[in-house]
């Protein structure tokens, strides 16, 4: 069993019985040593530098969430029991946290949880009746309407309120649920499973800060808001504060429970016996990391000069992915799995949905919830207990989970720095259906911001990958996929595009991060008067079409194409593992000449990201810039300034600045790119479509 | 009465119905007229270039939230309520929709709902069953899991499914909704309040593509869901397609209905016969803005070189913009009015939560609800009606409602392109608690992210703003408040700091938004030999004693102190209209000397905003670099190299490759520095506090 404690500042009931149960003592042996010694510490360093915050966090044995921003216990503990069915997650969740809108969705979590295959999750609802100041919603609910939604929710729900006897009541309620979740369980695992099981719950019931001070200088502390945090704040100047705390602290009767400072025997007693048993010593919440067994991606790789959906590819390895690894490895997608155009895994998997009377699907390792929270709580779970999970959204909606990725990250950082954590996979996000191909959705489908959540975490971690053909993605997802301890986004099209490399090249280029391209490059690529640089799918194409332009209208000019497909490369030297040395950032994109970058995101994260890098003053971001709307996508290539004609203009006016022979003719070359896209321009306003030939496969694949 | 439309791709029934009522032909009179060409318009121009887009968006008159990231509808609708108790929002959720944690939150919004002074809100869950493909949870509840469910959040549901005789059975449910909500209001509008109203809310259960074409290439279309948004998707090249088409719209006797392209005197008899009472015309939802009487800010600030809380003091400003806006300002807060130190506002008013049998507070102006997303809802749906609003936060927490905001600000900026949209006030953000003081909670509050999120939004609604002391928060706020159509972020600290500059100074301070400040620099901030900025309140702190420090080690080195207050001052030339002018910023910042900024966010935001200024290598960033734990102030900026030592160390070795009378004692410098830096981290890590002189006020205020 593990412990998934959601209240804020929830960390020192837990820290206490750790402390009891040695397991402290085992992860710290010098510092919380099972005694006088490792007690005075716990007491001492507790929320302070040094020592454990009042949080939940990875430096707390047994824990698999970080505490602190509210809302995600409930689907973490629900994703860490999905394929494992012996493990059962005890959730306790706030009566604040309840009121959260990702937990309000949590509960549905039940729906998606085959009992054959799976483990089980206690909910635990505390209703303690207050936030930090308000009340709750749930303590201004009644027992019926606390019953009628947790019914209609799908639960079978024990209330747990009676104060003078509640240890017995917890306790038997407690009982009572783990012997419905071993009903549920054995009636499923014998091929007979109940329709609709109604998993139990527990309502806990008692006054915030139940048993500390009733009344401090004459106010309620018992049962009001006043108890949160720090019920006696004067303590150390006010002597009627410093007795209080010592007749509250007094009554527990310390002296008894801990002789010398160590658990008494009556303590002792009801431990498990078994350490790989106790709170903070469960495998399954430290050391259970199981890498996924891969396929070989080439088989599903394109022939060069085609053109390929990156995502139909990434179906079919993701199909051979699942087949692969019938219990470790799972897909949360919040209903967007066919429109991404990543179905083929549904020829291998199901859909794992129980409340679908007609599917009822067994074994399927596709969840379609329409809840990012919910998918991102899922694959956290799933992950922190070793396995490996792939979160496919919409470009524009990935966004919703940038706070979690934020806190998961933290816990992630942490728990690399705590010695007895061992590794844990990746979590893995693929962003496709972008703003550049918004022909159905539009405006508010248009929104690359997840780039910027990834790239302020901490570096050892964050990897950001925009593959531009179908054969770069696959190598992509096969290394994401195969990584360890990262938080690996990946983007790319489901529409058909260029395939621009062989599957080796494909490689090779994704190894290296970013490339020279050859064979869209004039001169092949040496002595360059201008750079061109391509990061993202769409607008690579755009710098592959406006070097073809700048060949036909300027021949002696030297364009350089180079494509960046691991974001981090460019990073400011030292400020990321992937970033490229100062001399291969020199060789690549010189060091005096113009680089234009045609860039994915917002220009803004570009340009933060390059920051450092010599010669800034000649170098140019565009990128998306908030214009759309449901139009063609050459048109959002327009209207972002991202099209091959924008950058051939800006390429144009850039190097006339420097190349001498270009400056007398720059306005004639400027007029004539200008007409060419006045005629595209044209023809979209007319006919409500791009131009065919807008699409025709580059020259010199 | 107006129309919030939660489902995606929903906007054709709202366009088809604005059309009939004349709506589109008021405010498009050239394009979609109520005639034959407005209705070929209508039809060909839908979801392609320069036409409506698919999801309802501000083109759409009568809209007030943009379609498309789903989860937000219901929120908004009571919102929009809220204070309008003549107002009924008609609210559409889909099931899909209703996965999403928003919305199973906001299903709570009737709680915080005064019948006596606000309107009503008709939520019609939608029951279709299917999302893009897989089934909604929804889809597969029973009646009696629904009826539990939407009992238990406190609703008196009716279910509409029997397709035989819907139109009058959906008719009935209306009026008895209808009814239901006049009952409620008039208890309360007579003071006779009804206790826990149970407000009424329709289920309507249909096939999804009800109407549609049955069955398509044998693929059911109809009741499946194949009829997500194009169900005969080769009607253009397939002659089978093409003829089922034909029968389905057939069916409707288009003819008939509309005779000679115009709607049928069947049709016409039925709509409002006043305008303002049409779908499309209701003033509330495009003209309806009323400016907050606001009161003078200068009573309530602070003397200079005293320590003021910047939120206390504008805890007392809310609470007299609260009294002099009794219907037209709220504060919507996730329960931390309290630890934010803004609890001053409830002097005034009161906390509007009518679930809370103790309190049923009648015209509060504060909601705390422990659901940013329900906040943010409320504010958009407040602001869209014509009022102002406040969010308060943690600041780590705000990035929860980051793709929200980003949403409505694509709505703000198509509305503020569409002529017949009138202004709006500003939403206005107050982030506090932020990750520089985190001395109780630690790692998981500290993500100052959000940031990121408004500098990417278009540049004439974004506005961002840390200024350095509570007079000129004061100032700011007071400015955000009277301010129309812009996303405003404040962020500043709730514990007491330094008060640098007098009321009148504040006020010009942050008219400019951002100055030399001659008292902090040597040599009254003239011909500096290094420029050092700050950018939020610590860091700027840290600012001010780096400069006295460098003064007593190096007296003979000018060091001039800027501080930002209004962030996009720094953006690159006309990239934003509060950019300063090249010359301006030259002159804060020269052209050619060392630039040390220590900023209050992520540096790769900074880094980005200020690409494009001259010389940017001699610039350096620091900031919130995902370092930190429950920990004293002065080790956040520590563990940060954002502390004083720091940013002297920096600005030395800027310099010193300058300055050649420097380069002989840098080391010497360092050393110094460093030595005093080894003895504060000593003693905070013996003490577990911060030493006392640190806090000690600048010299020179």
């Amino acid at each position: 069993m593990l412990f998934v404690i959601g209240p804020g500042h929830g960390a020192p009931a837990a820290l206490a019985a750790l402390w009891l149960e040695g397991s402290l003592g085992r992860f710290y042996p010098n510092k919380y040593s099972t005694d006088r010694k490792g007690l005075n510490n716990l007491i001492t360093k507790f929320s302070v530098p040094g020592g454990f915050p009042s949080h939940i966090n990875p430096e707390t044995p047994g824990s698999i969430h970080e505490g602190g921003e509210l809302g995600y216990a409930l689907a973490v503990s629900f994703g860490a029991v999905m394929d494992n069915p012996d493990l059962i997650v005890t959730c306790v969740v706030g009566d604040g946290e309840a009121e959260s809108g990702p937990t309000a969705a949590a509960w549905h979590a039940i729906k998606y949880l085959d009992p054959a295959e799976s483990g089980a999750v206690i909910p635990i609802l505390h209703v303690n009746g207050f936030k930090i100041s308000e009340r709750t919603i749930f303590g201004c609910m009644d027992d019926k309407e606390l019953l009628a939604l947790f019914s209609g929710y799908g639960y079978s729900v024990c209330i747990v309120e009676a104060l003078d006897r509640i240890d017995d009541e917890l306790s038997c309620a407690l009982e009572w649920a783990l012997s419905e979740i071993r009903h549920i369980q054995k009636r499923a695992r014998q091929g007979k499973p109940l329709i609709k099981p109604r998993w139990p719950m527990v309502i806990l019931r008692t006054p915030k800060g139940w048993g500390g001070p009733k009344k401090v200088d004459g106010n309620f502390i018992e049962g009001s808001f006043h108890s949160h945090q720090v019920p006696l704040s004067k303590a150390k100047t006010d002597k009627g504060h410093l007795e209080i705390l010592g007749e509250w602290l007094g009554g527990y009767g310390v002296g008894q429970l801990l002789p010398e400072g160590r658990p008494a025997k009556s303590i002792l007693e009801v431990l498990p016996k078994t350490d790989s048993k106790k709170l903070g010593q469960v495998k399954y919440g430290y050391d259970a990391y199981q890498p996924l067994v891969m396929p070989d991606w080439r088989p599903f790789a394109q022939d060069k000069g085609t053109q390929a959906s990156s995502m139909k590819e990434t179906g079919k390895l993701l199909a051979a992915v699942a087949s692969k690894n019938p219990k470790g490895f799972r897909m949360f997608s919040p209903d967007e799995l066919e429109s991404n155009k990543l179905d083929a895994i549904l020829d291998n998997t199901g859909r794992n949905f129980q409340w679908d009377e007609y599917s009822r699907a067994k074994g399927g390792r596709v969840i379609e919830i329409l809840s990012e929270h919910s998918c991102q709580g899922f694959m956290q779970g799933y992950t922190l207990t070793g396995r490996t999970a792939l979160f496919p959204s919409y470009e524009s909606f990935l966004g919703i989970i940038h706070t979690m990725v934020v806190q998961y990250s933290k816990f992630n950082k942490v728990a690399r720095e705590v010695d007895w954590r061992r590794d844990l996979s990746s979590i893995n996000y693929i962003e496709t259906s972008t703003w550049a191909r918004q022909e159905h959705n539009g405006f508010s489908h248009q929104n690359p911001s997840f780039i910027g959540a990834i790239l302020n975490l901490k570096a050892d971690a964050a990897r950001v990958y925009l593959p531009p053909d179908a054969n770069c993605f696959l190598s992509t997802v096969d290394h994401c996929l195969k990584s360890k301890n990262y938080v690996n986004l990946i983007i790319g099209s489901k529409q058909p595009t260029a395939v621009y490399l062989s599957p080796e090249d494909a490689a090779e280029h994704c190894r290296k991060g970013a490339a020279i391209w050859k064979f869209a490059s004039s001169n092949d690529g040496k002595d360059p008067d201008v750079v061109l640089v391509g990061i993202g799918v769409e607008v690579t194409f755009e710098v592959v079409k406006a070097a073809e332009l700048l060949r036909t209208l300027v021949p002696e000019l030297n364009v350089r194409v180079v494509n960046v497909t691991d974001l981090f490369v460019l990073a400011a030297e030292s400020r990321h593992p992937h970033a490229l040395s100062r001399k291969d950032f020199i060789e690549m994109f010189t060091d005096d000449k113009p680089v234009c970058f045609n860039y994915h995101g917002y220009e803004k994260e570009l340009q933060g990201l390059i920051f450092g890098r010599p010669g800034l003053h000649r170098m140019t971001v565009e990128g998306y810039k908030e214009e759309g709307s449901t139009t063609t996508p050459f048109d959002m290539m327009i209207v972002n300034g991202v099209s091959r004609f924008d950058l051939a203009k800006r390429a144009l006016r850039a190097t006339s600045e420097q190349k001498t022979s270009l400056q007398a003719k720059v306005d004639d070359l400027l007029a004539a790119v200008n007409s060419e896209l006045a005629k595209v321009k044209d023809y979209i306003s007319s006919e409500g479509k791009d131009p065919d030939d807008l699409y025709d496969m580059p020259t010199g694949i």
